[in-house]
This record gives C-alpha cells, sequence and structure tokens, in this order.
C-alpha cells in the first residue's frame, strides 16, 4: 500500500485518532453520587469560592486547546476547518504521547481575527493553556500577541515557535562541527512566513548578528517599497543591519547558513555553490524541501536538515512543543515567555554531547525519550527563575 | 469520610475526571508519518474535497460538545463557567461510560445570547452534536432554537429535553399501576424554568390535556399580567385551557399529579391532602426535593419519584441523553426532533413490562445496560423514519 491508502486507513478504522475516557470509575451509584450529582456540587463550590482550585479539580491544568482556523495547514494553504481536523488530532495525540498532555483540536469557522480572539477568550475556562495551530500569517502574529495579553493561561503558536525553537538548537549544534561562531556567520533565511519570522527573532536572541531575511520579493530592508507590512518593517530593523538589498542570489553570496520555509526545490547548484565553505542548509519547505538531501551531498553542502522524516536531521517540531507545554504546565506558568523558549533551544542541543556530533547528526532522533523530560525540566525551571510561575512566589503549591 | 469529603477526593486525586488519549499507535516513525505529518495531509485533502467524510476520517461524528455558561449549574445558580467544569467533565464521563460517546466540555465566559450562538456555531467543526448544559432560562430557549436553526449539527439541551423524556416514560408507567388515562388527568407542574417548560411540552405531546403550570407568581394562564415574558405567554396558550387562575394551592385542588422542578420542601400535609386518590408526586427540586419520599408515604400519595439516588423511582437524566446522542450519532441524524425525543419516552417506558410494575419501580434503574440500547435503537429508527437521518436516503452509509 502507497503511503496514501496506508494513511486513509488508519484514519478511518479508528474514525479518527482520538477519544475522551474518564479518569474515575462509573460502574456504581456510589461512583455517580461522586463524579456527578450530588457530590460534584462540592468542587464546584470549592471552585466559586476558590477559583485557582480548578487546577486541583478538574481537567483543566492538564489541558491544552489545539486551535485553527485551517487557514495554513501543513503545506495545503486554506483548507478550512473541517479538512484540518485530522492533523489537529494528530497534534492531540502527539500531545498525550510524547508528554501525557491532553490536547483537544478546537477547528474554527472564521478567519476573522477579533472573532478568533474573542472566541478563544470564551472557550479558555476549559483550557489550561492555548496551541494556536496552522493560521496564516500576518494574522497568526496579531492573534498570538492578543491573546498572550488578554488571556491568563499561556499561548503558544507552535508553527513560529516549536520550529524556531527545534532549529535554534540544530543550529547550535552545527557550528560546533564547522568551528564557527553565531556572531560571526552570515545567515540566510528565505520566507517571512510565520516560522521565517520566528527563527529570525530566536536567531537574533541567541546573539546571532547577521541575518539576512528575504521573501518572494528579495532581500527585505529598511526603505523597501514592494510588498512591505508592518511584520517585514520589524524584520527590517532586527536585521540586514549593512541595509543589503537586492535578490536571494545576492544574498546568497559569502551566506554560512541557510534557511528555507518556503517553496520546494527553489535551491538550485549554481545559488548553493555561492555560499562559504563548510555551507549548512536547512530545507523546511513541506513535503519537498528547498533542495534535496542527495542534491545537498553532491553539490558540496557540509550539513543538511530538512523536515523528512526519511533522512537525517529531521526538524521535527515534536522536539519541542511536548516538552514545553509540559514543562509550562507542571511550572503553572502564566505564559511562555523568551527565557523558557531559549531553555528549550538549550535543553535539545545539550542532549548530543559533543563528541557524538556528526554531519547526519545535529539534532536529537523524534523518539528520543530523554527529549521531552530534558525540555520540561528546563522550560519549568527557566519559568520559575523568570517568575512567571505559580511556583515562583508561592513554594507551597 | 462524609460525600464532600469524598467528592473532593476523587475529583483532587485524579486533577479531574477526563483524560484525551490516542485511538491509533505512535510509537514508530511509520505511525507518525501515518497519523500525523506528511500522512495526515491525505485525509486533509479527502475532507477538502469531500466534506461529508469528516465523518470517516475523524472523531467529530461521535463527539460531543457539552457547551454552559455556568448560569444554572446543578441548584447552584450562575456560579460561573469554571466552576461548571467538574459537572461538565462528569457530563462528559457519563457519555463515554454509558454509551461510548466522547464529550468535550467547553465552558464559556459569556451569557450573552448572540455570543454563546456564534461561538458554538465557530467551533462546531469540532463536534458531531452539541450538548447544551446548565444554561439558565428563558436563555437556554433561544439558545437552543437559534443553534437548532443555525447549525448543521443535532443541538440538545438535556435540562430541558432529557428530564422531559424520563418524566413522561415515568408518568406513562405511573398512570398504568393506578389506572388513569393520560386525558383524564389533572397535571400541575410546578416552575417554569427549563425543565418544567420541556415536560409541559412533552407531555402536551404525549395527549395529557389537563395541565395547570405554576411559577413563583402562581397560576400560568392568558391574560395574567404579573410576572410574564414570552415564553409564559406560551405556556399559557399550550396548558391550562380551562383558565384557572389563583395560587399553587388552586391548582393542587382535585390534582392526579403534581411535578415539581422547583424548590425543597415546598409540598405541605395540607398541599397534599387536596390531591385525589393515587395520586403520583415528581419531586425533582435538587438536591432537597419539594416532598421527601418518607413524607410522601406518610401523607398516603401513592407514588413518589426524586432526583435522589438514595431512594426508589430516581428521575435521572442519565437514562436518556446517553442513549439519545447515541441513537442521534449512529443514525447520522441532523437534529433530534419530537418523533426522536418521544420515541426516547416510549423505550424507556417499555423496559419494565406491566407485571414488574409497582410503586417503588416504574424507572429503570441508572445502571439497567437495556436502556441505553433501547433508547439508542428506538432513537435512530424514529431518526431514519422521519427522515432526518442520512442512513434515510442513502442506503450505503
Amino acid at each position: 500500500m502507497t503511503l496514501r491508502d496506508r494513511a486513509l486507513k488508519v484514519h478511518k478504522e479508528n474514525k479518527g485518532k482520538l477519544e475522551i475516557l474518564s479518569k474515575v470509575p462509573v460502574n456504581t451509584m456510589e461512583d455517580l453520587s461522586l463524579a456527578y450529582s450530588p457530590g460534584v456540587a462540592e468542587p464546584c463550590l470549592e471552585i466559586k469560592n476558590n477559583p485557582s482550585s480548578v487546577y486541583d479539580y478538574t481537567a483543566k491544568g492538564n489541558m491544552v486547546g489545539v486551535v485553527t482556523d485551517g487557514s495554513a495547514v501543513l503545506g495545503l494553504g486554506n483548507i478550512g476547518a473541517e479538512a484540518s481536523l485530522p492533523v489537529m488530532e494528530g497534534k492531540a495525540i502527539l500531545f498525550k504521547s510524547f508528554a501525557n498532555v491532553d490536547a483537544f483540536p478546537i477547528c474554527l469557522n472564521t478567519n476573522d481575527i477579533e472573532e478568533i480572539v474573542s472566541i478563544v477568550k470564551a472557550i479558555s475556562p476549559s483550557f489550561g493553556a492555548i496551541n494556536l495551530e496552522d493560521i496564516s500569517a500576518p494574522r497568526c502574529f496579531e492573534i498570538e500577541r492578543r491573546l498572550q495579553e488578554e488571556l491568563n493561561i499561556p499561548v503558544f503558536h507552535d508553527d513560529q515557535h516549536g520550529t524556531a525553537i527545534v532549529v535554534g538548537a540544530s543550529l547550535q549544534n552545527a557550528l560546533k562541527l564547522v568551528k564557527k561562531q553565531k556572531e560571526n556567520v552570515k545567515v540566510v533565511i528565505n520566507g517571512a512566513g510565520a516560522a521565517g519570522v520566528a527563527i529570525m527573532k530566536i536567531l537574533v536572541q541567541l546573539g546571532y548578528t547577521q541575518i539576512i531575511m528575504c521573501d518572494s520579493t528579495g532581500i527585505i530592508y529598511k526603505g523597501r517599497k514592494k510588498g512591505m507590512n508592518p511584520v517585514k518593517e520589524t524584520i527590517a530593523t532586527l536585521t540586514n543591519s549593512i541595509g543589503l538589498k537586492g535578490s536571494l542570489r545576492d544574498a546568497m553570496a559569502g551566506a554560512d547558513v541557510f534557511i528555507g520555509v518556503s517553496v520546494a526545490n527553489l535551491l538550485t547548484k549554481d545559488l548553493v555553490d555561492l555560499m562559504s565553505r563548510d555551507s549548512i542548509i536547512f530545507a523546511m519547505a513541506n513535503p519537498v524541501p528547498e533542495i534535496s538531501y542527495e542534491n545537498a551531498k553532491e553539490w558540496g553542502v557540509r550539513i543538511i536538515a530538512t523536515g523528512r522524516s526519511d533522512y537525517p536531521n529531521q526538524v521535527n517540531n515534536v522536539l519541542a512543543f511536548p516538552g514545553i507545554f509540559r514543562g509550562t504546565l507542571d511550572a503553572k506558568a502564566n505564559e511562555i515567555n523568551d527565557d523558557m523558549k531559549l531553555a528549550a533551544v538549550q535543553a535539545i542541543a545539550n542532549l548530543i554531547e559533543e563528541k557524538d556530533l556528526s554531519n547526519d547528526y545535529i539534532i536529537p532522533q523524534a523518539f528520543d525519550k530523554r527529549v521531552v523530560q530534558a525540555v520540561s525540566r528546563e522550560v519549568s525551571k527557566a519559568a520559575i527563575e523568570s517568575g512567571v510561575s505559580k511556583l515562583s512566589t508561592n513554594s507551597d503549591v
């Protein structure tokens, strides 16, 4: 059977991928009287009188809402809310399987920013955190920012930060191998969507100083007229301090690192030839990367990472989001701040000892059990140290 | 330990009552490539191209949203969204335990009708049906009506119809015992909230002709000025054809049946004494009924039913809603219409053979396994016969 047939079969045979089970017995009248009426009135009253006890008496504290509007699903574009449901169910079961986080898919029948923000706020009582998923740029930036400001539970857009964290960790390991310093490498990011912008931001925070971002119009620079928007204005101020202009070709000259979150087979041999020695490429277009593993090797690229599971160095968000949410929920944090994201970068990078690093092993495997433990522990610690955890100030929780 | 302590313990030890599990394996890269990227793109595209296949490839077709705004929770009143979560989780696990229906609690941070309607519409892609729960009257009537009109999945307000169905079934059995005919009995319903109105409506549909409804102002009649609203105007036209006026005391004179969805200990001996011989009382105030089982027996009531599990004849919604939703989802029905509700009444009533009926056994036990089977089968059949099932017209589904 083809992948297509196998994938359809596993979905159809099981009628989707998730189910909701009871954690308490429901076999006797006594069970019923505790889990439901009349006993259930007691935790209700406790929560009414002491709102924070909702984390003690309900599943809220371990429950993530996986929220999408179906506008940027995988590489499929705006396929709508119902068609996005298989991806959101998939995300939910990864949360459970990798980190014992309960997650439920919320697929919204609207693309309106105001509506999405107000709906997520209205349904937030059921959730301990919100994972935004597959919402198109630039709306995703405003939706995330608004929800982070207006909700009292953590909000995380995985397409941005999950990818950025894994790329940040992997690049750190790649630079160790090629013995270059982050302050000195020229990084070209092609694609100014959700993931590209988040990767840029985390690289800036990590101390990378020579970043050039390109979109379909070419290099993004201060004062560019064509195809700009508020997000790209911000990009222009955070990157390209030398004011480089021109096309992707112009950006590639002397680049040490190329990070693609763009389109299939974009990187031709002549573009790769413009890069400096010991070049590093992250080719994350989905499902067909900007350059194939085979071409990269043939054309002299030193290190190549893609989104594909069938080649080495898979940039897989599953390395990040399960541990990040596990650590955030464990710490009872009210946000996922930059310190926590950077802690996740270090946790992932440090899982591979320097002696074990190789051109084909800069990123831990998806099923490496150490990953979620390390990431959740470091994220929790960063939450507490940065003061966004309820455990920071209240030692008896 | 007291009930209170046991109830708090079971909630706290388990951190709530529900969890979300995967129905498919997630142990290998192959598993991951089918359940998530890249294989998951296939069911997404199938659904995009053929929207009804969302019922084949996702959990939607077995997923009920348990929606509340926390405004009328148990007998606790408007305790808010988060404090209602234990009840909604309880409902969700009853759905699963009794009928293998997956259900997820959606607790809304708003009491605004328009907002609730638009939010439920926006989140509906994730659900195969909506169970409205613990929303206060009269808002619950408009919210249910609007959603039934505007959504393409079934919507059911259990506090109304679940209770009404169980009362309808139980009263049918009680009348067999006392050998009275529904056309001839005088029924007093005290309480014009969600449950009271629904009980009245289903009794009218079942053929009861002498119904008097009371609220805190007294008997509801055409032309009454005090404390009326559009819902009570409707009540006045559907009941009380003789135009009786006065207090509950006036209504009780010669009543065969009293149905209370009102307040604790309301029925005093002198009120009970006004009823005719072989009186039947449904005292469903929660948790303390309008009259205790002991007082009812002492004062000569023939048949007494309450909401309590520690006395005979418990009017328990769990007899109705699991089977109703199971039958509705099995039939791929796009609504839960009156035929389906009346089919549920008959299914529940007929489970007790006439020879087995007694004053203390007019209602099946909550854990009687035959209930959900009988109800779901009859509800499915009614859906198909009334033409609201996709199976009605499409025999190969």
